[in-house]
């Protein structure tokens, strides 16, 4: 048997046995597209698995996150510390091998992968981050250069942020980046026809991108011309391979074959098919020599050579080699605190607005900033001012048009950060935090710490009306476990804000932004955001009698609610709130201390949805409808958020 | 002047004169493709203002919901009940005329719109619901035959659902259905070709659409040429219109009259270049006699031809009529209990396989189910098994093949939903519902009765690992407002939870379902689940030490830790509360009743979250970080989510 067959036999076999152990996962695309990823491991992919944070690697994303088993296989095999031991603990506890790829738990995955689409907008993410490095520093070629590839599937193509993600990329002329198309057919459910007849070649060509096809799937040859031309391309390619699912399988071709472990009699006639008649687990030397002669060779004389270049590098740009450094453990505390923005009591503006104005301060410290928005640059106020528009003539820019395609956004964003060196940001409108949702999860679940700039904060935005007035999507982003929303009252809080966000290693943080001027209040200089939350105006006397926990645009309100209930006879303490998440993360001491009276005597205060609000208190002036289209003023009226009404709650309480 | 552009000046002056009155608007896409929906209106669209709710109506989507101003323009010259005032209060409090067109609240909007890109699958729903509603009765061509027509931008083409909706219309050869593209070059931040240089005609033809080009959006000629040729094809027809936004405007062309009013100056230049030099609000008599000659003519004509052929009809086909009548107030509480399923203590079963029982049997009697899911028919059992699969050729099918596209899946419905006539669902694992939040959000701001079955309900998802075990998104569904969620904890919650989820008529259901089998309990049976929560194991003394909340699977949970509290002497409460917002739209005193003990003595229980849980018990077991690969016997374990704990627990309490 030709070396290449024996290789991807032993991989087919792996995948079996590993799904047949577990009893559980996805041995169809496994089987199908075991030949590509070989052909990609051996003959292309510069990787050194030595070396696995290696800035320069090529990146590698499955995007059809199911097919684990073969990444896992495909790891084994290239020297990556992951054993047959951890192979056979497929999909159990605390394993190395979980069901589908997670970054940050298993070296040598790329990211984390399962929700379809979003691991080619990743891969997205990673080729932009590659351009921009290049462009970053004094002859980044040098450094930076490499490829991105995805492995995809049908079902990856027919989530919309797929057409998003390759519609920025083939606008960008994203041209290292290179898709690899599993067309097997086959869906969970039954034939791809049933729900699908588009020519994918010609969606890809109207988003200019390079298209190659591969009629057989199993020919290790054509895959890797393929490759090679791709390699060439001046725009991004898509490579589509023809495959057959579960490949050997007797349910081969057909949905059985998508989820299920092959039958006992099956992985035996599946191997013996292959030429591969060993016992489960079994991988004969001559395959690790293969791995071993290509794979590994190539990928430690390439990171050797680029080590020396980076020694060269090193002595000849000091300035840069040092804040590449400094980036590649993506902790920008040691220097954002050059200038360091405060606002005085009584200077006013929208927190959109200062947002931008401390963007650009603290981007004269952090070099390696890089975000945009959502075709909202000017409503959510997202600009770097002393810095150019990214795009296909332009790899320096800093300021990217993502378009109006918030989900790739968010999760090109996502890639971006797996890949690392640079810092990022994107933003819109709060309420469409909504189209992001399930990559600002796959943010927090990859521990990246994204940020998102989100403005028009609540039913302050007015005119627009229910459709783009935010109510439920503070409750939903607080929700999300490791993920840190912030909505401050003023510009002091804010400039706290966007350092904290900018200081995380390991979660994302949204910046809640309001599009209506908020006045700066007494202590928020001072006040202790990093805890969540702080006493923002003391009671007069010993014991208060009631707590007013307000955030962002409610704090005002609620220090104005203050003053009054003191001419009528009660004493009141205002908490501020930036984040929940942060406060709760504090000891108990903290907490208590702050909040200062009995559970039954604290109000919370927030024009928004007063979901999640009963931890902190039980009585909540909050809106439970959605909003209503009229100038702000009167909304906000019409819904009694003002401070009469809050006075009122307030005593009523008492 | 021609009287078609005196019509379509007019057209122009009011959006001028709505948008300058509420100083706050876009007109640029309205100023820009008035000439487009002139032509639709007057050339083509079959509707007659005093049936408004005509079932065979055309039907009209503005998905690019931003150009309000135009559509409502539209409506006043079209004879529906909406006057120069209520033109006059664009924008204001409780004025007919929001910032973006909403449904029931506006006579003549067919659909809520703003967020871009769900009108096109909205639209894609209406004409699936149309094809779906000609099959559904007998000569149902003669009673239910019209078009829908959606008018779209450049942003709402950049959105991914896009793409997933003429994806699966083009499959499904929705002929139809007619978009009409406003193609306008230009976005909120500038020229598209900053972040987009797709070709978009190419990406319709490899989505199977028909596609015509218009050259010039001002030719009427040439726009109703397009649609009448749209009419006649097999295939949904993409109808791309060169328009220059702001038409008329110094600023046209620029992004600078994209979402901001005319200067006083530019509007008096505006009217000029158009040649309707009146003052603000005018709109002379021969432009209110140009739609009276033509649209108000043809539908009333139209409707009056189909109300006679609906009384032949009538006779022709009682019973079909009689049916077709009831589905039209969407109200089916008085036929589903035809068979009331059951289930005893002791049976056993998942809550997904038992969702496909119950659908199975309702199916039976509510004889316009139309439902689906994206691609996971097998794992969340959603198939109607005694119909057949919807498709181009078997248009009478009642299963549908949404494809790997959750978002337009969810939209779809909308607009099915919007159509009305048909009953629907649609399902997906819980965790992906992170993709469909935007389009749940609009079902329940449209107050529209959508079905959601939402299976693989918790980390007991097992084996496939954290990026498909759902932990935070129970959280989100119960914070949408207008939107019911439902976690049944045996068969027979949920017979209860599905007829409520079919009895409603003004908001969405969410079905919570297990991947895992659930025992039936005592007492589920005449369990208040209507009420959101009831006793469903009584203390035994007088009063207990503590209640136990709890939903779904843990609600056995809950059972059994009851009875080890007893044997250690703790008398507990055990509540099963499937639904939160139901709950909590209960008075008082059966809220305290149900609850029984104090807010300290409280411990609610669920294997997801704890977020929202505080407002019922300030002791929550639940998860709050991500969850775990590994068989789900063995994740449970390791969250600790077991009787012993919860036993703990609950010690710790008292």
């Amino acid at each position: 048997m030709k070396k290449e067959n024996l290789s991807i036999a032993a991989i087919r076999a792996l995948c079996i046995d590993e799904i047949g152990k577990a009893k559980s996962g996805h041995p169809g695309m496994a089987l199908g597209s075991a030949p590509i990823l070989y052909t990609l491991f051996t003959r292309h992919l510069v990787q050194d698995p030595t070396h696995p944070d290696w800035i320069a690697r090529d990146r590698f994303v499955l995007s059809a996150g199911h097919a684990s088993a073969l990444l896992y296989a495909m790891l084994h095999l290239s020297g990556y510390p992951l054993s047959l031991e951890d192979l056979k603990q497929f999909r159990q506890l605390d394993s190395k091998t979980p069901g589908h790829p997670e970054y940050r738990h298993t070296i040598g995955v790329d990211a984390t992968s399962g929700p379809l689409g979003q691991g080619i907008a990743q891969a997205v993410g990673m080729a932009l981050a590659e351009t921009s490095l290049r462009h970053m520093y004094a002859d980044g070629d040098e450094i930076f250069s490499h490829y991105t590839y995805c492995l995809c599937g049908d079902g990856c193509l027919q989530e919309g942020i797929s057409q998003e993600a390759i519609s920025f990329a083939g606008h960008q002329k994203l041209n290292k980046l290179i898709l690899l198309y599993d067309c097997n057919q086959v869906t969970l459910d039954g034939p791809l026809s049933q729900s699908f007849s588009e020519d994918i070649v010609k969606r890809f060509l109207a988003s200019s991108w390079n298209v190659i096809e591969v009629k057989d799937g199993n020919s290790v040859t054509s895959i890797s011309r393929a490759i090679s031309r791709a390699k060439k391309s001046s725009l991004p390619t898509l490579i589509k391979i023809n495959t057959i699912i579960g490949f050997g399988s007797k349910n081969e071709g057909t949905c059985k074959v998508h989820g299920s472990p092959l039958s006992e009699d099956d992985a035996i006639n599946a191997k013996h098919r292959y030429g591969y008649d060993y016992p489960p687990f079994t991988v004969i030397d001559s395959v690790y020599k293969d791995f071993k002669d290509t794979y590994i060779k190539r990928g430690k004389k390439a990171y050797e050579g680029w080590e020396k270049r980076y020694q060269q590098y090193r002595f000849n740009h000091k300035k840069d080699a040092s804040r590449i450094e400094s980036t590649l453990k993506n902790d920008v505390s040691t220097y954002i605190f050059d200038e360091n923005p405060y606002f005085e009591v009584g200077f006013k503006d929208s927190t959109r607005n200062l947002s931008q104005t401390i963007l650009n301060i603290f981007n004269k410290s952090i070099f390696n900033l890089v975000g945009g928005s959502a075709d909202v640059a000017k409503s959510v106020m997202t600009a770097i001012k002393d810095e150019k528009n990214y795009g296909p003539y332009e790899r320096g820019g800093r300021n990217i048009f993502f378009g109006i395609r918030e989900f790739a956004m968010a999760s090109i964003q996502n890639g971006m950060l797996l890949h690392g060196g640079v810092r990022t940001y994107v933003g819109c409108f709060l309420v469409f935090s909504d189209y992001m949702k399930a990559a600002i999860r796959m943010a927090s679940l990859s521990k990246l710490p994204a940020i998102y700039l989100f403005s028009h904060d609540s039913i302050a935005v007015g005119e627009d009306g229910p459709t783009h007035q935010p109510i439920e999507q503070l409750a939903m982003l607080r929700s999300i476990p490791n993920c840190e929303v912030y909505r401050p009252c003023d510009a002091n809080e804010l400039v706290a804000s966007w350092k904290l966000a900018l200081q995380s290693l390991n979660h994302p943080t949204c910046l809640i932004l309001s599009r209506q001027s908020l006045p700066v209040l007494p202590r928020t200089r001072e006040g202790a955001v990093e805890k969540g939350a702080y006493i923002l105006s003391k009671e007069r006397g010993k014991q208060p009698h009631a707590t007013i926990i307000a955030t962002g645009s409610e704090v005002s309100l609620a220090y104005e609610a203050q003053q009054i209930l003191w001419k009528n006879g009660y004493d009141t303490r205002v908490v501020s709130m930036p984040s929940q998440e942060r406060f709760l993360k504090q000891d108990n001491a903290y907490i208590e201390e702050v909040l200062g009276v009995p559970y039954k005597s604290r109000i919370a205060v927030e024009m928004l949805s007063s979901f999640g609000w009963h931890r902190f208190a039980p009585h909540v002036m909050s809106i439970d409808t959605f909003g209503k289209s009229a100038p702000a003023k009167d909304v906000i009226e019409d819904f009694s958020f003002t401070v009469q009404e809050l006075v009122r709650r307030v005593k009523e309480i008492v």
